[in-house]
């Protein structure tokens, strides 16, 4: 007895390379894939396949897409607005709020001198040129980035680039969160909430 | 803008198909695969397709394997032991602890009359026929099922049915876990443990 068996095992060993899924995880999805039909497998596999052969980057906003041009210039949109975002999880996480209806601009990562990504290695450039020569012209750049310090360096970064242009630079609020409590809030949250306070009947 | 992109909600549609991830998790893999090499993907979906399209079940123990005879009849293991068990996943159990060397023999199911599953959906033919003609002669058939209700009345009705044939039945022990504690231990594994108790030098 030879257990478990190389097929089995090549198998758990590539889902495992997968984050977040460990081997006894794998070992449980081998075990479910065999339990179904072979057509359950082959309709994963070859959605993956298609996935990883087949999806575009809009060149416009740079969004995952179908095709190279994500329709991002529709006019049931605001196209006077641009959200400047780190990644694509972040424009699902902001879709899902449904308060903004302008563009998106998805940089693909974030200016960090450790791990080596400097300002050519993302889309600073595209939003330039985008601000530049879009028309209808740009009114507002939101930089919707994480509040670390790799966000602001990029955030600081795209905002003296865009000095020159006439166009409103703005950021996301950062504060207390909704539901949160102010005793147990980090100080420097808690601080900057005190600092950019807005009227009451806002 | 359309977002997210059809090709990534089949492959997310897909992926979340898996027991134990859920729409969101679908979706960190699939950014997570479309950030590494084409490979990385490849590799995963061949290894599933090889897996499935590939795999074997031993006719002997009906364990999964490469081939269809999984050596289980080496003469490194013993060979007169036979140890029954409900599916694969308590094969992998079993040879973790290291305590066992005889043979094995997977069920692939367990009998229980709500889910429609009767004596001859599962491989309990195949065993009292190993048990039979097997050579050398099989001299114990443990039980090694789930102290449900169901592994109760699978156990019950192999006892049965090995009644004719000269072979000693032992199912593993039921009682306190190591570790555990009489207070909140429930009454039917303590009332268990106290009526199989064993002398102390066991």
């Amino acid at each position: 007895m030879n257990f478990p068996p190389k097929i089995v095992e090549t198998a758990i060993e590539e889902i495992s390379k997968l984050p977040g899924i460990g081997k006894k995880t794998a070992l449980r999805l081998v075990l479910h894939l065999l339990k179904q039909e072979n057509s359950t497998t082959s309709q994963l596999t070859n959605a993956l396949n298609h996935l990883r052969e087949d999806v575009k980057y809009c060149s416009t906003c740079h969004i995952i897409s179908d095709t190279t041009d994500c329709t991002c210039k529709t006019i049931t949109r605001d196209l006077t607005t641009i959200c400047v975002v780190e990644d694509t999880p972040d424009v699902l996480a902001i879709e899902n709020t449904a308060q903004y209806r302008g563009l998106y601009h998805v940089l693909g990562g974030i200016i960090s001198p450790i791990e080596g990504i400097g300002p050519s290695d993302i889309k600073i450039e595209s939003l330039i040129n985008r601000v530049k020569t879009s028309d209808p012209k740009i009114e507002e750049v939101i930089l919707a980035l994480n509040p670390t310090m790799e966000g602001d360096t990029t955030a600081f970064y795209i905002t003296k680039k865009l000095k020159e242009f006439d166009v409103k630079i703005t950021t996301i609020a950062r504060g207390i969160p909704i539901g949160g409590e102010l005793e147990y809030a980090d100080e420097v949250t808690l601080g900057r909430s005190i600092m950019t306070r807005t009227n009451y009947d806002q």
